[in-house]
């Protein structure tokens, strides 16, 4: 199927790109971006004309920043498009829900991809905690966003999400790999002096069962990067490191050989396919929700300015 | 039908025990309230004992603060009880998400209350506007949060809402009244120096057909009071003042005569009635929606400390 990729910037060349040259599934026939561009794939400088250029490409893939994502997906939506979204799926719990009644109505498939959940050992680590009964659970989310994000100021402007850009990833493995729902009880944001967003994070949570679920997210970890999620189980301990990519029950090495397609992005991709092959959509906004639970209900605490 | 009242508080005396005794759907068989009692009313102390001593009892109206009434209604709906909700209907977005989910899985009526769109002209308004088409649309919500709420605290606090207490009654009757959905687009949060929650609040939304629609939200409004709506059509303009109470169209009194049930709360009771008897869920969250939102893309400025 061909496929059209929209917002040419580090994230499409560094995982979009390559996973659509390995992919069976897609051919890469046009990008859309104002700057950027694929050697060798038509490129346009506006969705508008791509849309009216290419009637034969039926899907459309978005990693332009969240805040002007809404009126890509709603423009390639209403030109009978299917749409492929990167995380997070919009700068709004509220036009996501727009987009998804979009798509229902006009018969097309959308996919808010959240990537970490493809990461190598999100899937056994769910089947793992299937059948165990889970007593607490804790996230370590450090990071050093000099490091992952130097110089990019947007990310602490309104909408940036700050250290829940990267929080909302271990958020989507969580939602994921719980067999219950759980809510937010109480959060702590800690907002630089200078900044719109929070650069650090507390977040406990409310699990059925009573369980101990909560999240410590740091943009500011210099040194050793982090990211973690230990469950407590009667059953035994799971470690889910290295962003979902390593597993460990009671310190030894578990879960699955890989097999099938290598990466997080290529599943992405070979997922979309299914979704269109079968005209279905994912739209689980779940990790956001959350998000946005933490920013309604978070108690905010004033810390250092932060310079990059 | 047989109904329990649960939080006996303020808005419990001044509106859901008034709107239930003149009901015709409903008897009010029991209250559960740690300090509050109704005369010729069972009263429990808990939710627990309600429920064990009442199995008769088959409906649940919570009108306790958000924070604690996830429990409650969790526990109603574990016992096979329909549930109705005050406004908020949650903390978070995601326990509301779960308390639908466990209504639908157990064949339960659940219902989110918005008594602001029961106000009398928003029906009319509703109308009106279903043809028309919309170049802007204003509203002005400016109270004095020490008239409407003298030294209540909570509603400072964390998960208290600020002044997104009152303003959230304004987005679920926009919510109600326009035909196109609509997302936040920008927003200015004001918090006091002294304050975890916002004292006022400006918003900017997208429009499928591009009119402006803005919110002015106040809490520090004294002598005049403003709960007012202007829509600015193609074809005249729609002015709904008093919270929704009267309607004008390019300056002249319009609506509808008042027939049927007289009130914000009777007409939610008659609504939940109808829920119950035909097996219903309304759990309409975009006001809270629209208000997590704010609080997840707002630009936040600090002013003067508030004290009551």
């Amino acid at each position: 199927m061909q496929i059209a990729l929209a917002g040419i910037g580090k994230i499409a060349i560094d995982q979009h790109v390559p996973a659509l040259s390995a992919s069976e599934d897609w051919e890469l026939a046009a990008t859309v971006s104002r700057s950027g561009t694929v050697d060798g794939v038509d490129a346009f400088d506006s969705l508008d004309a791509m849309l009216e250029a290419c009637p034969e490409i039926r899907v459309v893939s978005l990693c332009l920043p969240p805040v002007p994502r809404f009126e890509y997906a709603a423009k390639a939506l209403a030109a009978g498009r299917h749409v492929m979204l990167e995380k997070p799926p919009g700068a709004t719990l509220s036009e996501c829900a727009e987009l998804e009644r979009m798509a229902r109505a006009r018969g097309l498939s959308i996919y808010a991809t959240w990537h970490s959940r493809e990461a190598q050992q999100v899937a056994a680590a769910k089947a793992w905690l299937a059948d165990k009964t889970l007593k607490s659970l804790h996230i370590t989310w450090r990071e050093d966003v000099r490091r992952w994000h130097p110089g990019q100021d947007w990310i602490f402007e309104p909408g940036g999400l700050g250290v829940f850009d990267p929080g909302i990833n271990a958020l989507s493995i969580l939602t994921e790999i719980l067999p219950d729902a759980i809510h937010l009880r109480e959060a702590v944001l800690s907002f630089p002096d200078n900044r719109q967003a929070p650069i650090a994070a507390t977040l406990g949570f409310r699990h059925p069962g009573n369980a101990a679920v909560s999240c410590d997210f740091d943009f500011r970890q210099e040194g050793e990067q982090t990211w973690e999620i230990e469950a407590i189980c009667a059953e035994g301990t799971l470690r889910l490191t290295h962003g979902g990519a390593q597993m460990f029950v009671d310190g030894a090495p578990a879960g699955e050989a890989l097999t099938g397609l290598a990466g997080e992005y290529p599943r992405l991709y070979a997922k979309m396919a299914q979704l269109v092959r079968n005209g279905r959509i994912d739209m689980d906004l779940s990790p956001m929700r959350h998000v946005a639970d933490a920013f309604l209900l978070g108690r905010r605490e004033t810390v250092a300015p932060f310079h990059f």
